[in-house]
């Protein structure tokens, strides 16, 4: 089967849903690029099972993206965050270059520290 | 038993991953504040089943909550939203008293906008 990188995000947003085994094994994957082969024999079970347990857990993160769109709605908010950060810098290009204000400086300061914390979560 | 509000949040974020009749009922008990008896004349099932059901959905929805955290993530973006819309007021502040510049205050409103867009997701 031909890697679909969108499933290292999903795991990402729903992994906690999957069992622990479903969960490793999608890892493995997907975001340590091993090949179904090494991931049986690691795991002591046939490639085809390999195979059929990362075809089921993909299943489950597709179906719970499909229902409760949280990586829709994250990837909207960092588009407006995005939008928030051009519009600092406008503020922060006119009071540098014509009112030299250090309290809107700080202000301004503070702002992309907050929106930094949001990117970190 | 004794409504539990949250359940009413958990079911915004949650709802899609429980069944239609578990939904109609978690909504008509929490958000149409019906009691069990009436949902259960409506349904046509026993008082017992619905309140069987509904201890199941709930069962769900704080599984969910427990294992993929969206409602706290929110929470804690909406504090950050918060403190960024504080910061924005002394800009304006500063703006207003001493700089009167109309860059600045447009693009602190457009700023406004998109907090607005984003709280409204």
């Amino acid at each position: 089967m031909a890697k679909d990188y969108k499933v290292a995000l999903l795991l990402d947003f729903y992994g906690e849903m999957l069992t622990e085994k479903q969960r490793d094994m999608v890892d493995l994957y997907y975001n340590e690029d091993m090949s179904l082969g090494e991931i049986a024999q690691n795991a002591g079970i046939s490639r085809q099972g390999v195979r059929d347990s990362i075809k089921r857990a993909e299943g489950i993160l597709y179906d719970m993206e499909e229902k409760l769109c949280f990586i829709k709605r994250h990837k909207d908010l960092l588009e407006k965050v995005q939008m928030i950060s051009s519009e600092l810098d406008l503020v922060d290009q006119d009071n540098e270059n014509y009112y030299y204000s250090p309290v809107i400086r700080r202000h301004v300061g503070n702002i992309r520290q907050l929106i930094e914390d949001v990117l970190q979560e």
